[in-house]
């Protein structure tokens, strides 16, 4: 005999897991792993949530992980990506992972799923393009897996790395009146892909937009510096948008938020292209993703020191766009004074929240 | 003006890069990444080549990394293997290479990509398959990546573990005169591949057999055990059956090996149920992958001590199956005092040699 509250309970467990996991998103199903596995965490570890996983080391270090998945006809159309671009990429957002907890990299482990119609000079331009990079930020190739595919190309790198245990620089460490600043130009690389979707003839200047969304640079230095500081408080990438991010910052440190549109840095690159084009700028700097730079929150008296030293030691500016506040999750935009909205949000693999339509990143509606 | 032979090395060049990866074999494309990265390698590590990668830590112990990617109709088929069974599979893939090498592992990161027909009823149970088995080995998930897909279902995990430096077990360290012996029965898990290929009606013994190839064992405390006796020179798993594993510890090592064909272990549940279905023993024995035991070395003065303590130890045997000799790269089977050949290799990824019929692991012949 089942109680009629037990029977409901069921029927809702049932009813849960026969959802789809769109219905749940990227963010929850993420949310529902690290749920299920919280209880094997050793002490003193950071699990799923921050751009790393960090592992205190005997001595003074700790290990920092992050991996990433990429398949095709999801994050990359075959044949717009040039492979080289590909392998590049592949290890470069592994490497922004590492840059945003103010760490250094030291290997990477790479698996591949090839179909049967992959050429040689396709894997041996995609190595090139990945190892140069790994050359580039002294990451050590060091293992893999290496499998066929009936479907897509699969790529997973795993990167292993490490940096002093006090420097580690998480999501959750934000203060109300920090001020919120980005180490780079923010939408570049969205209209990049907007170039690729919405095939526009070739130029100069859309290449270089395409360019940027196929070659970020991750910015290893800059966090390592960053790190350093003792004004810096939170440090996280920015790969799906600076609101989605943002938001997801705001959630860790249990902080709200103002950006001043005005002040999010864009190219004179992509200001003198998004008039062409009908684009909207402040969106794509807002809501586009894929920049890998830098979001880091600093105490409002470090703050200017910060900066004029950033900018001494890159020979570029480290952009202030806002400051927080202890309203707790919310975020808002001002613009000429006015609170604004600029649309959607940022990316989300599952494809429940999106701003682009954006068949090269599972957008399917 | 381009000399001729100039001209002839650039056609070579172009027809190579124009290749299948099928024409190269997976052995043949990790040879190539290997070379193509070796010049990265930090001094004192392991690179491609062994199960997994060992990298020098400050004191006395090493770090270890594995990945393995599983890919839907490569690797499985979604209707035929449970999700815990899944998720048990994909992890125990990974902690059997931390066991070939001796180690203890530490901590999983799994990347995940699912089509959105996969329901959270699916996601859950493969997650308690994979927990379960994390937790029994105390291994912590970390962290991962998740992402949708619009073909398969695609799951990687890397696993990064330690061990004392002095105690590494490679696959390079065997020595003509060594014990050649496995921890386990031989030919179950591909047995019970063949009873999901061909769709045999269940009855008890088969349902074990699948068992054995959807929930392999990982033989952590065997493989920690044998590192630590100094009798033993070389260890793997047995992952792609013994006949391909062996020949790549022969070329390793540079040795050659004569195998006692009567002598693979093989369970009792296997002797049963071969001849009701028409099956080879010593081919499922030799040639089937999957069982994920491992294959170690042992030098003969120590080869009697280490056999006893580990029966002991583990209330099971440690099987001797032949024996190595100076014959590089040879591998001779002996059967009833007859030099026998029992057919084909072990399983290749890209399809070049097979020796079973298999869709569910990328055989399209």
């Amino acid at each position: 005999m089942v109680a009629p509250e037990q029977r409901e309970q069921r029927f809702e467990e049932r009813e849960m897991t026969e959802k789809r996991i769109t219905d749940l998103g990227e963010e929850g199903l993420i949310r529902r792993i690290a749920r299920a596995c919280e209880f094997l965490a050793p002490s003193g570890a950071v699990g799923i949530g921050d751009d790393c996983a960090v592992v205190p080391l005997p001595g003074e270090k700790v290990r920092l992980v992050t991996t990433d998945l990429l398949v095709e006809d999801v994050h990359f159309l075959r044949s717009r990506i040039p492979p080289e671009d590909l392998g590049h990429k592949s290890l470069a957002v592994n490497l922004s992972d590492i840059a945003a907890m103010g760490g250094t990299p030291r290997e990477a482990y790479l698996s591949l799923a090839l179909p049967r119609d992959v050429t040689l000079g396709w894997v041996d331009a995609f190595l090139a393009g990945l190892l140069e990079l790994a050359e580039a930020s002294h990451t050590a190739l060091l293992g893999g897996d290496t499998t066929g595919s009936r479907g897509p190309i699969v790529v997973n790198i795993a990167v292993v790395g490490d940096m002093p245990a006090g420097q580690v620089r998480l999501r959750s460490h934000a203060r109300p009146g920090d001020v919120l600043c980005v180490t780079g130009d923010l939408g570049d690389s969205a209209a990049g892909l907007r170039v690729l979707l919405e095939r526009h003839d070739p130029t100069p200047d859309l290449d270089a937009l395409v360019r940027r969304h196929h070659r970020p640079r991750p910015h290893l230095a800059e966090g390592r510096w960053l790190a350093r500081q003792a004004g810096v408080h939170a440090m996280m990438d920015v790969s799906d948008g600076i609101d989605l991010d943002l938001r997801r910052l705001l959630t860790a440190s249990r902080c709200g938020a103002i950006v001043d549109l005005e002040r999010l840095p864009v190219s004179d690159l992509l200001r003198r292209v998004a008039p062409t084009r009908g684009w909207c700028v402040s969106d794509l700097a807002c809501t586009g993703g894929e920049d890998y730079c830098l979001l880091a929150t600093v105490s409002p008296e470090a703050f200017d020191q910060v900066q004029s030293e950033f900018e001494a030691r890159f020979g570029r500016p480290l952009h202030r766009i806002g400051r927080l506040d202890g309203s707790v999750g919310s975020l808002r935009y001002h613009t000429a004074g006015h609170v604004s909205n600029p649309g959607g949000r940022g990316f989300d693999h599952f494809g429940t929240e999106q701003s682009l339509p954006n068949p090269a990143r599972g957008d399917e509606t």
